[in-house]
């Protein structure tokens, strides 16, 4: 009882997150860069930054990632997850909240010196928690496209159902069917058709419709709808 | 560059859950307890206490439940969300991480003076962003409802398929009808029968057969085996 009480570093961490074509195929990519000091010198990191004396954690991700990208590209951030091990930075006791942003797969943002988009299924060695806190994003991200619209952020304005599917196989990392997708986001009202059509690929063919998410705000799925009597 | 990097004070925080019995039908409760000193003497507040200088903050929010109840009650517990606005707390600057536990309809822990079970629907004024920090469990609790087992946190390890509707009706705050949860949880490989029945009740009747969760550990339904191609 009484005594001091301990006080922490406390860090903004973003992880951000973006579908793109690889010689591989479509895949999710996670912007990082080369560390320049130590700890951790030359191993790759996730954007961060000291929390300010006056500020909310969340305008701390803000402020740190606008220096880095056009945060316009940025369609939807949201807090993750906070990182507390003792040990988890060797230089001194930092405790550290990371967002996750997603980033529509058309956006090509300006990028600083020594930052890279890193394909998530091969990354290189990752400083202090890093490869964790990516993979505890990713994790978040499938289960949000499952019980809410949150693939709007990943997805531009208006898109071709196989541009969708696409964007949809590189995030959850499986194969996906154009017409079952077509169907379910149709049945949830996420979905809706749009007047225009795509300029015809370089294979010709029909030209393809092109489709817009009816909202670009996170909603949650109303998942209960079924479990009510049906009196 | 260089200057002194600011050190915050680091709390940690519950919001305990479970379904009780009121007058008015089953409901969701939080734990809560009175406060005694300022700021906000006299208030309702969540469990909470600073983060030792070699803690994680997990092993923080465990400390200070297994101080108030028996920890084995608690069924389910995860990181919530962690709280950062500058004046959150008007005698010092005070960021506070919240954890969500889950405790089943059937346990009645041992409670500590001036601690009690408040309804979430008629909470009184809380302390800090505490009533804030309610809602968010609640949601999460709610979403993870529709798309993991979670509610075996919720129910006893053996109940009828009409105590299973009560504690979904109290966790959600809606009816829910027998038939659609039986068809869903048996559906997704969550419920299976036991052997056993439950005793009749004073009304007699047919024994009601008693079901249990297949898994007490979290489990995501997969969600996408539905957009795979049939092929």
């Amino acid at each position: 009882m009484g005594g001091e009480v301990a006080r922490y570093r406390h860090e903004a961490l973003a992880v951000i997150l973006q579908v793109r074509d690889y010689s591989f195929g479509p895949a999710l990519a996670v912007l990082a860069w080369r560390r320049r000091r130590p700890p951790f010198a030359g191993d790759w990191a996730l954007p961060s930054g000291p929390v300010g004396p006056s500020e909310a954690i969340g305008a701390s991700v803000r402020r740190l990632l606008a220096a880095k990208v056009d945060l316009g590209e940025i369609a939807h951030l949201e807090q993750l997850r906070t990182l507390s091990a003792p040990d988890r930075d060797p230089s001194q006791r930092t405790i550290a909240t990371a967002y996750l942003g997603l980033v529509p797969a058309t956006s090509r943002p300006d990028l600083p010196d020594h930052a890279e988009w890193l394909p998530i299924d091969r990354l290189p060695t990752m400083a202090f928690d890093h490869a964790y806190v990516v993979d505890e994003g990713v994790a978040r991200m499938r289960a949000k496209l499952s019980y809410t619209n949150i693939a709007f952020a990943l997805a531009p304005e208006e898109f071709t159902l196989a541009e969708l599917r696409d964007i949809y196989a590189g995030a959850l990392d499986q194969d996906v069917a154009v017409t079952n997708l077509q169907r379910i986001l149709l049945r949830r009202g996420q979905l809706a058709p749009t007047e225009g059509y795509a300029e015809p690929g370089e294979h010709g063919g029909r030209p393809a419709r092109l489709y817009r998410f009816t909202t670009r705000e996170l909603e949650i799925t109303d998942p209960f709808a079924v479990l009510r009597p049906s009196r």
